[in-house]
């Protein structure tokens, strides 16, 4: 068999074993397997808005495939994809995935899926479908690129509405468990690392351990990305607006939620930066602007709540009080820092 | 700036320019920009069954970079989920992309999208979202994979099950205008091009006139994959299923829709095979069985339909009838062809 050429009864098997792992779910009509699943909108009475997300996991798999930790990520593009479909006011219904990869092994994919499958039950949704390409070529040996799409719903009256956003009302930043699924390529640059495949002198780093940072490189650099779906599910009719702090940092991300007219003002030092941050800063001598430009800093979403509200979620999930919105001319930047 | 570091003020750019390509539409309530799109079931009453099917392009995108003509995939990503979610009854709503690259500049990817925007225009559907990465190391220089997710719905009674084949009902098949989206990997080693990006010589050889094919190899591997959704449409409802032939070719996937205890026999000989198709089998000595297990040879999609419909489909809509479904043993193969 010339090397181009697929081995479908293989592919055939990883579909057997994708359908075993997922199990049985009450809404899946036709799930992994068919050119396209079904599914059916059992809870609501009348068409919901569907709210739909796609999202890669950045370069993030490079480091993946170094340490042969394939799980983690799995769990990391579904949670990426459930915290994106939460912004609209939306609980997640159903999940795809897609592997792009040169000679990634059947055992490494099997990983990343049951990561995935792992992370959907968890959000009460249902890994429903999805795609494995081989791309000799295209991706070097034993790289691969995944990308999660999230299919969401919720009733029209529920939608998030970030225009509802009014002066003095409060941003609760939610802590970010590490650098969640963005800055990677930034990350792997300052320190050095996962610069080509399967290099030992960069496992040997990544596994050692960092007593500035309480663990391994590898431990702080995998911990899949955080989904706020339980601690947001309560007060998601409530808040006025949910920015995901993924690439570009709050800056970028929040900006896209404050409407025209007012401006967020974040606080910096009202939160505690985690150490990897400062570790990737130190090794790479990146500015503080470089630093919020690129990473999360330990915010992964940030609730923009009335006053009342922020009290409320204070008192009842991990997250800091980081700023507030005020009154600003048209045309100034929507978001700034001030350090406290 | 080092880098790793990506231009966010580029991407905002290229977000405006692509809400333009896509203009407005009636159900889009949030479209390309935020965390998550969302869209409005407006045609349904009640809640349908929602369709959905994530599909790359293979290795086609090699061939797209070295000459510099991206519309065209653009086309092919969405075509071909159309296609796959029409398999399950639906009709396509909406669309989302994801673009992974290093180094693709910013016309090449307003030319993707141009095309994935023209294609979702005439499949009546849109372009609700999508993901852009720069992946520097995991793709080569002007490298990038192209992922098309596609949400259609259909109402439960509408929805294809392929449990109700018979006996005698009889295999039509819709012509492909070429590979499609499949077995580029495959033709590329066996035309020796687009083994590595940017080479001179296979540019000049993909841009040379072949008489045998009356037209350059270029224009014959870069053909949009088809979408059978204007021809399908009227039919839909009473096929008794669809077969749409990507990777693995016939046998594949006319084997994923024929129940157990039937096999469909497929004659060779009754319909036309392409020429790019001898022209990649003598170029890379390819025996019959690598052909057929890899290239669609000129059938796109198999409609399975009893008899009647089988001569109004002959009647009305390009296509060949290319074989039968008949009872067999439980344990056979579900297809198997006869050459005539």
């Amino acid at each position: 068999m010339v090397t181009g050429s697929i081995d479908f009864a293989k592919y055939d098997t990883l579909v057997d074993q994708i359908r075993s792992a997922v199990g049985e779910h009450p809404s899946v009509v036709a799930g992994v397997g068919p050119f396209s699943s079904l599914f059916r909108l059992n809870e609501f009475k009348k068409p919901p808005l569907i709210s739909a997300s796609v999202d890669g996991v950045g370069t993030k798999p490079r480091l993946a495939s170094l340490l042969r930790r394939y799980r983690e990520i799995g769990v990391d593009v579904v949670n990426h994809s459930v915290n994106d479909v939460l912004t609209s006011g939306a609980h997640p219904l159903f999940f795809l995935d897609y592997i792009g990869s040169s000679g990634l092994d059947q055992q490494a994919k099997l990983e990343l899926i049951q990561g995935m499958v792992d992370a959907c039950r968890d959000a009460k949704c249902v890994l429903i479908g999805g795609e494995t390409a081989d791309m000799p070529q295209i991706y070097q040996e034993g790289d691969f690129d995944l990308v999660g799409f999230m299919i969401g719903a919720c009733e029209e009256d529920d939608q998030i509405d970030p225009m509802r956003t009014r002066p003095r009302d409060v941003l609760i930043g939610l802590p970010s468990n590490g650098l969640h699924t963005n800055g990677y390529s930034l990350a792997r640059e300052a320190l050095s690392i996962g610069l080509e495949p399967g290099s030992l002198k960069d496992i040997e780093f990544l596994e050692r351990h960092q007593p500035e940072l309480g663990e391994t490189l590898a431990d702080a650099l995998l911990r899949p990305h955080r989904s706020y779906l339980a601690d947001l599910t309560p007060f998601l009719t409530k808040v006025r607006s949910l920015a995901h702090i993924t690439g570009g940092g709050i800056a970028a991300n929040l900006g896209r939620v404050i409407p025209a007219g007012l401006r967020a003002v974040v606080e910096r030092g009202t939160w505690q930066v985690p150490p990897i941050f400062s570790f990737i800063q130190r090794s790479g001598q990146l500015s503080d602007d470089e630093m919020f430009g690129n990473f999360n800093m330990g915010i992964g979403m940030i609730a923009v709540v009335d006053p009342k509200l922020a009290t409320d979620l204070m008192a009842k999930i991990p997250c800091f009080r980081v700023g507030l919105v005020e009154r600003t001319l048209n045309g100034h930047d929507p978001v700034a820092f001030i350090d406290i």
